[in-house]
């Protein structure tokens, strides 16, 4: 029952070892083997000097130009992070993905690669599995960075974890703690397009299209991250947990107060026509909602903001027993965003 | 329903911004609250100049010191790679973060951080999350790492997700795809003593008691890896399949058989005496068993041997339909390790 794990991903070459069967991706986990699933996720993966050794052996190497490396990494879980009648394959590999690149751009870094670690049950099909590890792998080129290994083992329900890297380039990183009073408060990237898809889900809607698949895989800016970097961003996270959460980090590590303006916050077309639909305001979902992977960054007063960047708000000195984070200078009384185990 | 990650690991000092409890490690997940929890798992870590940005922010930093990185994952999941009635917490976190050290280990580099994804049921005591990690952080202290970042996330049963990170020193990797016929095959670690263990605990006995912790927590040997670089390994796998299965990777990657001399490995005392208790050959555990994470090289012949290892065979000339593996010259027809959806 106990089983083994691979030390890490073999070749495409080594599913031809005898040890897993070589079907095709029509049958289920079980036909295709693991190694057979590895062949597959990493099949055709093309060979780069960024990536010294790739899949294959007991791990890879990666380049680290500048000498260190950013790291992070998330874990999806089926039924609690998505749900298999709700993403295709493709959505949840891309999803799994941005989790993490996103937060290697919120460093201020640009990813250079990752790894994952696949559960899956023997009787998912084989198709499923390999369209999600192609998600992720076409996510991660969208954001400059190669899957050079992983893991597959068998779980009770899909579980995909990430881990990525990133480079600086030579410049510091930019972290949560470093917004003074005084400084801006800019933000690229969507707001609650990912809660609103969320809730036409829940309804059984299928649109307006575009909140749906916000929900179903994130477009963080990656770009913006680095730009924000050279640009002099003084702090910086992104908008995974919402926006009052996430400000509230920024607010808790920098010692400050964050202080929002509502009218700054760009609620887009399809926001406006759900929200009317259901009766709600949309702000709701723009400050309480995550996994739209903004980014949320600080300049210096009078900074010129690096594209994809709008003003929304300021940094003020921290008030005692005051909120961490303002909007329109009152505390927000609505939903601040998700915590597990709350 | 869907939940939403943190970027990365917050602080101690963030679990007090009021967004979970606060409450001491007696209760459930649920009681204790993600940022609770994280703050449990971050408690006390040292700062270092290897790692200059730790836990708490989107993303870790690492000192990559020859501007390179070796990187790998591994992925253990309750009820597949380990049993809570079977295990403490601790001893999961250690087989864990021991499956991606040996991983780094067997590449020749030495361990420098790892990340740890963490899903677990609400209901989990909360005294268990906080010993498994604090088992992971005393193994990768073991192997010279740090724990570096990670994701919490709820999950229907326990997984424990490690990525670990390493460091060559300038060295070139020690790859599978090296061996040249000729060469000694060499091996550094126990053998058969995970098996051993697993077939003890699975007929419910708890002695002889080494085997059983052996099948608990693996006891990789970590520096035997770079030393194994610095000797002039021409080929290195960690061997977490099976001798059989490993010694086939090395095998196939390389394009040579590997010939193993059984009177050359050896086995152990506490082996015996369980093989003889359960009327087996031990040869069956020590050929086929895997998780004790052995290191098994190939160096020129005639090479001093690095400390800790001994020579088990002789590389030879790939023989076509023949065996990639021999056992005193012939194929092995026992069980020859574990292969997942197989």
């Amino acid at each position: 029952m106990l089983g083994r794990r691979p030390g890490g991903w073999k070749t495409a070459a080594m599913a031809q070892d005898g040890t897993s069967g070589t079907s095709g991706a029509n049958g289920t986990l079980a036909d295709l083997g693991e190694f057979g699933l590895i062949g597959r996720i990493t099949d055709g993966l093309p060979p780069s000097p960024a990536v010294p050794v790739g899949p294959g052996d007991d791990a890879a190497v990666v380049v680290a130009a500048d000498g260190r490396v950013v790291i992070t990494c998330d874990m999806l879980v089926e039924g609690r992070h998505f749900r298999r009648d709700w993403s295709t394959p493709a959505d949840v590999g891309r999803k799994a993905a941005a989790a993490s690149l996103a937060d290697i751009a919120a460093m201020g870094a640009t990813a250079t690669a990752l790894v994952v670690g696949f559960g899956a049950p023997a009787d998912l099909p084989a198709a499923w599995a390999v369209a999600c590890t192609a998600g992720l792998r076409e996510e991660a080129a969208s954001a400059g960075a190669a899957l050079v290994g992983g893991d597959v083992v068998e779980a009770p329900q899909v579980v995909v974890s990430v881990t990525a890297l990133g480079d600086l380039a030579g410049r510091p990183p930019v972290l949560r703690s470093g917004a003074r009073p005084g400084d801006t408060v800019a933000l690229a990237g969507r707001l609650g397009w990912s809660a609103a898809g969320l809730a036409l889900l829940s309804r059984a809607f299928r649109s307006p299209r575009v909140l749906v698949e916000a929900h179903r895989f994130p477009q963080p800016p990656y770009a913006a991250g680095p730009l924000a970097a050279s640009g002099g961003a003084t702090s910086m996270v992104d908008v995974s947990d919402g926006l009052i959460a996430d400000a509230g980090h920024i607010a808790a590590a920098s010692g400050v107060r964050v202080a929002l303006d509502s009218s700054a916050l760009e609620v887009g077309e399809p926001l406006m026509a759900a929200a009317a639909a259901f009766n709600v305001d949309p702000l709701v979902w723009v400050l309480g909602g995550g996994e739209d992977h903004a980014l949320l960054a600080t300049f210096p007063a009078g900074a010129a903001l690096p594209e994809g960047f709008v003003v929304v708000g300021r940094v003020e000195e921290a008030v005692a027993d005051g909120p961490a984070v303002t909007v329109d200078g009152n505390a927000w009384s609505g939903p601040a965003g998700h915590v597990h185990f709350g």
